[in-house]
This record gives structure tokens, sequence and C-alpha cells, in this order.
């Protein structure tokens, strides 16, 4: 089963446009269901689904060997009435005394509310759309943000393991800075920040997030009504279909002078 | 207050080896409370926490502006009669109508279980006690584990956004690798292969993990009863500490030939 899959990408360097199909790795959720109860969705890279949902169980408590297991099983089921949509989930039959506590739509692979169907929720809940902002950001304050935040990341250099969030004001301005050992937990401060200041929606700012663009972090950023997320690594499949599905301008891989736009690129003066 | 905490640390280089204090990224949980009901418990870096939980509930859309609070405080409760245990809360009294939805022992940074006592957990549940486990490791072996899991990374290569995880026998060989957007669902997986193997408790063997060692890895590679966890990346104070408790070998910063020895360091052969 394949773990990447492909979208197009705009990749600016030293002014240089250059446009074409870019491999990102798949992020899907998978429902995890133990003796006919559904206990746990995660987000995952398609592949080895029975082995993630047997080695999750392990760590569980709830299976310690083959013997434990009498079934596992992948099926799927369709969402609503919509043909496209399919929920994949593992049926695990065991003969195992530890229960499993069921964990409402909780597990992720960087996050807490993955499980919903994201881009619904997005759709959804959200009160600002991003299609009304009509902001323009110059590239070379955007490849600056990363540098920006770390020169302001206390804890990182002392420890090396701490995530950052920054927001960043039209000019260009970093106006907060919050670390954490998780993206989510430092992007979630920094919008609390926004939230008490009064500045939601952040319209015509920037959110610059330290590693990866999870679909978990553009759900935040689009609620927060911020127009542009911008990571210092790789988006997931379902990180480019979430922005441009919320007309979010996402940019990734802003590193060493050169960045990658997955969605949302009119919003950037890209002639620098 | 502080994001980083001082642990012990056996730096190894070259074949010297250097003992001294290291500051790790504190890891904690923090549950959250909306109008009286716990409904989030996350793992994250102290400071900040109210903007945090504030942060959270713009996430879920149940909060747009500060017109929709009535009160955000932070508060502690003594876990059981532990007076060196606390739980920390961030209580949110809101005017919103938008229900939020709990999530049973939920968010994380980067995981499924936390928000439990991952240590009490850890320790209640855990069928192999990892003290029995004799195995000596060589430094050798260690400092060659990330480059044969990312030689085998069919994924990472095209996408740059892939985790993975991978276990290497007692011989320093990888035998099983499997790849994904989460670390804690690339670590399921291959604990799931080794359960449908016939190979837990997984004595002897070593698992090699791309990026951080949060403690939600730690307590996975003590519930699949492996002696030695190691990360190209930094571990958390929490890590640090559910692994000393628990008799696992934890290695951190496996890069570039050196390699931080965080918990367990009898078990490698320092000597090379």
């Amino acid at each position: 089963m394949a773990s990447t899959d492909r979208r197009r990408v705009l990749r600016w360097r030293d002014g240089v446009v250059d446009a074409g199909p870019d491999a990102l790795a798949i992020e899907e959720p998978l429902e995890i269901e133990v003796d006919g109860v559904s206990v746990s969705t995660t987000m995952r890279t398609p592949g080895h689904d029975i082995e993630l949902a047997l080695g999750w169980l392990v760590a569980e408590g709830a299976l310690t060997s083959i013997d434990d297991l009498v079934e596992a099983k992948e099926c799927f089921e369709h969402v609503d009435d919509d043909p496209e949509q399919v929920r994949r989930i593992v049926q695990v039959t065991t003969r195992s005394k530890v229960p499993v506590e069921p964990r409402l739509h909780a597990t992720s692979s960087a996050c807490g509310v993955c499980g919903a169907d994201l881009t619904a929720m997005t759709q959804r809940t959200c009160h600002w759309p991003l299609s009304e902002d009509v902001t323009t950001f110059d590239v070379a304050s955007v490849l600056r943000q990363p540098e920006a935040c770390l020169a302001a990341q206390r804890g990182f250099a002392a420890s090396g393991g701490l995530h950052a969030a920054g927001i960043f004001t039209p000019g260009g301005e970093l106006i907060c800075l919050r670390e954490d050992v998780g993206r989510h937990t430092a992007v979630d401060k920094v919008i609390g920040w926004a939230l008490q200041e009064g500045m939601l929606p952040l319209r015509g700012h920037a959110l610059q997030v330290s590693g990866r663009a999870s679909a978990e972090l553009v759900h935040k950023a689009v609620m927060a009504g911020v127009p542009l997320l911008a990571a210092v690594s790789a988006p997931s499949t379902l990180s480019v279909d979430l922005a441009r599905e919320s007309g979010l301008t996402l940019v990734g891989f802003v590193r060493d002078g050169s960045l990658n736009v997955y969605a949302g690129a009119e919003r950037l003066d890209l002639s620098d």
C-alpha cells in the first residue's frame, strides 16, 4: 500500500518559481474496534493497519501474545451517502480480560481532535471564511520567520526538544512566540494569546510552526482565521487537501532560502 | 515558568564518555475543564496554560472572542494521597453555546494514552519487568541504527514527511521497519508485527525511532518488553523519569557518531 501520494506544489528558490507534483506522506484516520466496541480513532499513514491496531493494544496492556488474539480484520464503511468517503476500520476480536477504555475522537499522530472528519468539522464550525482575507505576503518575510522564531526560543536552545509556534504581523514582525513539547499545544498557546488580546480572527497574520504541518495544525489555523500557515518541514496529503478546501495558504519546507507553496499561492508575491 | 529541567546524562563521543546535567523539555499533563466538565487532558510543557486551554477551545469552535469567556483560572489537585503528585487543571467558564465533546484521556502532544498517569499505567499493566533483561548493547551498533532505518525508509525519501520505527536484533540487524506520519503509530506497527511473529516480549532487542522520544514512546517500549529505546532527537523530562522507573535504557541524539544515554546506561558497553 502506498504511503505517499502526489499533490501539485510551487517551489520558490532565489526568485525562480518551479511548478510540479510533489510526493507527500498520506495522513488518514483509522478506527480501531475491539470486541465490537470502537475504542480509538487515530490519524496514520495507510499500510500495516492490523499491525498498528495490535501494537496499540499491546501498549494498552490488552494483548501480550498472539494467543490473546482471536481475529483481526480490515474493513471499511461508507461515510453517510458519500461514495468517495470511506471509514477505515480494524476490527479486533480478543480473548483478553483487560478492558480497553474507549477514547472518544482520541488518539492521533500529533493532536487531539483527529478522528472527527476534520474537513467537515472545520467547515461546520469555522466562523471566519478565509476567502475574505485578501492579504498579500512577500516571500522574503516568510523566509525570515523560522529564524525569528528560533532566535526567540529560550527553551529550544537549552533542550533541543521544544517545538515553537509564532504569530507574525502583516509587516513580518513576530508578536507572539510559544514553545511546547507538542507542536499542536504550542499553536494552541499562541491562538489563546490572540483570543485574550482580542485579535481573533487573525486576519493578515501568518502562523509559523517548527516541524511538520499536520492536518490538525491546518484545522487550528483555519479556526483562528489566520490566512497563512508556514512549516519548516513537510505537510501531509490531508493538510494540503484541508488547506485548499478552507482557503488557507499553506507553505512548507521553509528553509535554506527556499520554500514550497502547497495551497493558496495567490496570497504570496512570488516575484521577490 | 521554566520550560526545561535538568537530568543527568552520559554523553558518548568517539569512545570518550562525559557525564553531566542536561536540560530537557518538560513534559507534563494538563487537564482542561469547561463549564465544570473535564473535557481533555493533554501533555504539554508548563507555561501559558490558560492560553493553551483557550486556544484549544478556539479550535473546538467553542470560543471566538474574549466576550465568550467568563473566566479562566489555573488550579491543582493532589493525586490520591501523594503530596508530590499534583494534577494541573485550567478551569474555563464560558458563555459559549457550542458544546465541547469530552475526550477521555485524549489529547496529547504526540500520542493516544496521555493524561492517564503514564508511570502508574506502565507499572500496573506491564507484563515483563525490564530488570530481568541483562542484554549488553555495543555503542557502535546503536550508532548505526538511524542510518539503517533511513536506508530502509521508502516513503521518507519520497516525501521527507514520514517518521520511522525499527526493531533491531541483539546482533544489530534491522528486522522490521515501519513508516508513518506519526511516531507513535510507526511504533505501534512494529510492535504489532512483533506480536504477530510471536516475538513479545522483545527481550534483547532495540527499538529505534526517528525524531524525539516522548513519554508515550517510552511507555510503548516498556509495554512491549524491549530493553533499549533510541531516538535521533531529544527525550523529555517525563520520558527520562519513566524510563528510569521502568528499567528501560533510553538513548537520545543518536547522530553524527555520538549519543546521549539518559537511563539504563548499564546495558551499554561504553568502551567501544
